[in-house]
């Protein structure tokens, strides 16, 4: 008998694999395609032949930590104490598992809204905790009257995702608001900030949920390095959280994975020094408007897209298909890989859309936009 | 209220933190001090300029999967499917966490020797499940009547580590077939080997959990590049399981971590092809030894053992203080850090036992030895 008896091959895994196999172009799981910056590679490299091979601390490389603090400080303005809210983890996913797993316990409910990233159900399961799900609005903006009417006393955490995989949606301060008040009525509450695309933002500036003063003692924010420096691969994330918290949160952690890959914490550390992460947002914005622009002549019917390295597009006026199936034919008959938008809701319901990485040289995003326009 | 109510900071933190702070040799967390072979560093520098930097697939890279198949078959003539029965992890330690949570559910029990390393129980305890201690005989060789009597219907899974940590006492042929005659009765118990120090053994040779026809259907072994390699902060492992156990185990790992730090992947891949892991085994012996002779003199008693790189002392003869007051005292007073004995015991029983890690260079060892001798 299984604890997760509902999980199957991740739609990322068969997609990626899928495209491989048959040579597609993999706008499907999301990575960048492009070099990493050669300031970073060149670091690692130098390191390489350094003393960096042994056991970090179990929350993380001081330095980094430090370095991460002031990153913090610099995009938010928000001072943490790198000794006791922060803790350095094999990337976001890492992050998110251990918080549930700390913080969650036997019989208490946790929001998660409709469509979402794929990963936070099975935690909320493994703790024998039940996931509430709440739909988003048909804009994909947080319904917070039906947010509201799922919350209890049983209510322990919710999910947030910002901006929102897979829909490119960013929270606003209005949103906040909505929260603030939410969270008055619910003094236990806490709220998992899933911010992996925090320097991926376009038009409207990200809000970090941890620089809330209503959510300093309850907001767990998690992070990665994978998305902002290009290095999915690397597996380096971390965890921001009020210190209560956080001691609950090592303490998993501790036993979890003990501490974490070495190497590329000294290289970022050191990275953090160079790199500018606020140039992320107008870099991925010029990918983002060199993909819409590519595909304007298309039969695909783009969504707005507001944050992510993700475009939603629908191709009602193309197939009947649903959307699992289309985008298996995708692969099949035109060599683009793609998400079906289905499997980031929980009754994966068909709505004709898909989803597209354009973390992707320009080279390869023409000549996705170039069979997709065929079709 | 916290999950993991007992759970403090780790000796190996505390110990580790405490000797820079007083500029004292270490000699208590397990890991090298000298430099990682500069085949597998050259390695790594040049695959940094490489296209590496991207997520691997789930379960692993998959050359370095089938390089740890090969590795199998070479060390233990034992043939393992990869894409089935293997999975790559951020260090052993996340192979026994995932393990645990994915293969054992509420009032399960658990079987833990004792003493044993400090990992095993937290990740039992978060699955509501309860860890049933069964002492080793005064030797630490296992006391097969004790264990057999801890077992019933209720026993899920006995965890074992082979080589132990802390005691360097290894499993012999008896043991393996005493295990047999015990499982014949009990035919759900799931065997999780931690074998970490596998290439590390002296005398007698390690005799892999996962080589016995009938473990092959119950046992999950779980290792680690890092102790084989010098690199304990790549934390690089692996497990291996029955396709049936590795299902589930996979399953959880998908949300866990996801995938593992892509760059040390590729590195270890192509190093298996250079390196002769067995010739770790008299390398070890030689630090061992060399140790030995060098606190022959010293009043330590020494243990005997068999494999690690830990050795464990008596230091009756010297002080009457409980062994955490030793440590303390003895980095404090003599610039030696080491680890308590009663860290490894449920009840933290002081036996004026002491662990030392000998796998440090020459220069290193002798100046600890210097130290310890004039005590
Ligand atoms: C961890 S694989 C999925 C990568 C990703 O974040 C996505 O494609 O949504
Ligand atoms: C993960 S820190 C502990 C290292 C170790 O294996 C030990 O010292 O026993």
């Amino acid at each position: 008998m299984s604890k997760l008896p509902n999980v199957t091959t991740s739609i990322f895994t068969v997609m990626s694999k899928m495209a491989a196999e048959h040579n597609a172009i993999n706008l499907s799981q999301g990575f960048p395609n492009f070099p990493v910056d050669e300031r970073l590679t060149d670091i690692l490299a130098r390191l390489s032949k350094e003393n960096v091979h042994q056991y970090t601390p179990m929350a993380g490389y001081p330095p980094l930590m430090n370095k991460i603090a002031k990153l913090t400080l610099d995009s938010y303005k928000r001072t943490i104490n790198p000794e006791l809210e922060l803790l350095v983890t094999a990337g976001a996913t890492q992050g998110i598992f251990t918080s549930i797993l700390a913080l969650v316990k036997e019989n208490d409910e946790v929001i998660i809204l409709d469509p979402s990233y794929d990963s936070y159900e099975s935690p909320v399961l493994l703790c024998k905790a039940k996931p509430i799900r709440v739909a988003l609005n048909d804009d994909y903006t947080p319904n917070w009257e039906r947010i509201e009417k799922a919350c209890s006393a049983k209510t322990r955490m919710m999910i947030i995702n910002n901006p929102h995989n897979p829909t490119g949606k960013i929270l606003t301060e209005n949103d906040f608001i909505q929260l603030k008040n939410l969270l008055e009525k619910y003094p236990d509450i806490i709220i998992l900030s899933d911010e992996v695309y925090e320097y991926i933002t376009f038009e409207e500036k990200h809000i970090s949920a941890h620089t809330k003063d209503f959510l300093l003692d309850r907001c767990v924010m998690v992070s990665s390095f994978g998305k902002s420096f290009h290095i999915t691969g690397w597996k380096i994330g971390y965890t921001i959280a009020p210190e209560h918290l956080m001691k609950e949160i090592k303490k998993v952690h501790q036993f979890l994975v003990f501490s974490v890959n070495s190497i590329s914490q000294f290289a970022i550390s050191e990275y953090l020094d160079a790199v500018d992460v606020n140039l992320l947002g107008k870099f991925y914005q010029e990918k983002r408007d060199y993909f819409q622009k590519l595909l304007q002549n298309s039969r695909f019917e783009l969504k707005p897209c507001e944050g992510t390295y993700f475009q939603v597009a629908s191709y009602s006026n193309i197939s009947d298909e649903d959307d699992v199936s289309f985008c298996k034919n995708l692969i099949l008959n035109h060599g683009v890989a793609a998400i079906p938008i289905s499997t980031f809701y929980s009754d994966h319901k068909d709505q004709h859309l898909i989803r597209f990485c354009f973390a992707k040289d320009n080279f390869t995003l023409e000549s996705a936009a170039k069979k997709l326009s065929e079709i």
